[in-house]
């Protein structure tokens, strides 16, 4: 299973694609997509639509993971944010993945192993499991961060709610605040 | 010049097309996307970008103009709404279409003459201006009066533009809170 995993932010998206096969992964790719301050918010948002959907073409994932956003206390940064990480969604979309959204708190405990790790464990962390040369940049590692997180608990997650058949209207697990709901 | 108006919203979003002739204006289409609640959050946005791309690819519009959203006080609701918003911008991008935002105030003084008008007021202002033969439904009126808002106040602010040099790093005027900065 080919996992891409996306760090949506207006200023800065960071990406990541990994391969998942059982408890064993492979770094396949990353970076950042660096979005020109100075353009107007449409064309903001076009780089990142454009930029990910290249890269969707590119590595061919065959799912999509996204962190469940922090929300900021500024409503206007909080807006922009909501507007870069629509342009994500909408390029996984048009990419036709389906979207896999874990919390921070799932994805530190995920790939360091508590829920309160900082930014630089998680990046150490990212570079021994992924078995990289050096350590990702902080955008990049948390979307291989994500992606990781989902090639942990996404199979599981699936697994569960086959079992007890806890799925909501659209066939998916029913999960609030990071737990499945029976 | 043909126009298309937006009012994006998650649940449903508006949208309206005129052709505007100096200060002639006529009714091209109007509608509202709703979009089903059930759907994971990436799928609803997908619904927007795919509607939006139908509607700009049908009416073939030159421009489009969008509201410059009111804050809401709900942090989470902030999100989704600028969610929602990205999709549309991202329709927009996608459709090559140059985007020009207005405020509340503008769009109400513009239509009704005054900031403090009812919604009621603009949907009646809507279809009188446009010489409809019934009221347009809300997100609809809304959209339409973006774009009449458009005809009305986008030639004027490219020719002061034009006329006091006041473009900004990417080519635009400069405006903030609805006033053209010199």
């Amino acid at each position: 299973m080919r996992i891409l995993g996306i760090d949506p932010g207006l200023r800065r998206t960071g990406f990541g694609v990994i391969d998942a096969e059982g408890m064993r992964l492979r770094y396949v790719a990353s970076g950042t997509i660096v979005v020109p301050p100075a353009l107007p918010l449409p064309e903001r948002l076009k780089v990142i639509l454009d930029n990910l959907r290249e890269v969707a073409r590119e590595t061919r994932p065959d799912v999509a993971a996204l962190e469940i956003v922090f929300l900021n206390t500024n409503p206007a940064s909080t807006l922009l944010l909501g507007q870069a990480r629509g342009a994500a969604l909408c390029a996984l979309a048009d990419s036709a993945l389906d979207v896999h959204e874990y919390t921070a708190l799932q994805i530190k405990k995920s790939v360091v192993g508590t829920g309160r790790a900082a930014k630089e464990q998680v990046q150490m962390m990212v570079q021994h499991l992924l078995k990289l040369d050096g350590t990702p940049a902080p955008d990049s590692a948390d979307a291989l961060a994500c992606a990781i997180c989902h090639a942990h608990v996404g199979p599981l997650q699936d697994r569960v709610a086959a079992l007890s058949g806890v799925l909501n209207a659209s066939g998916r697990p029913r999960i609030r605040n990071g737990r499945l709901l029976g």
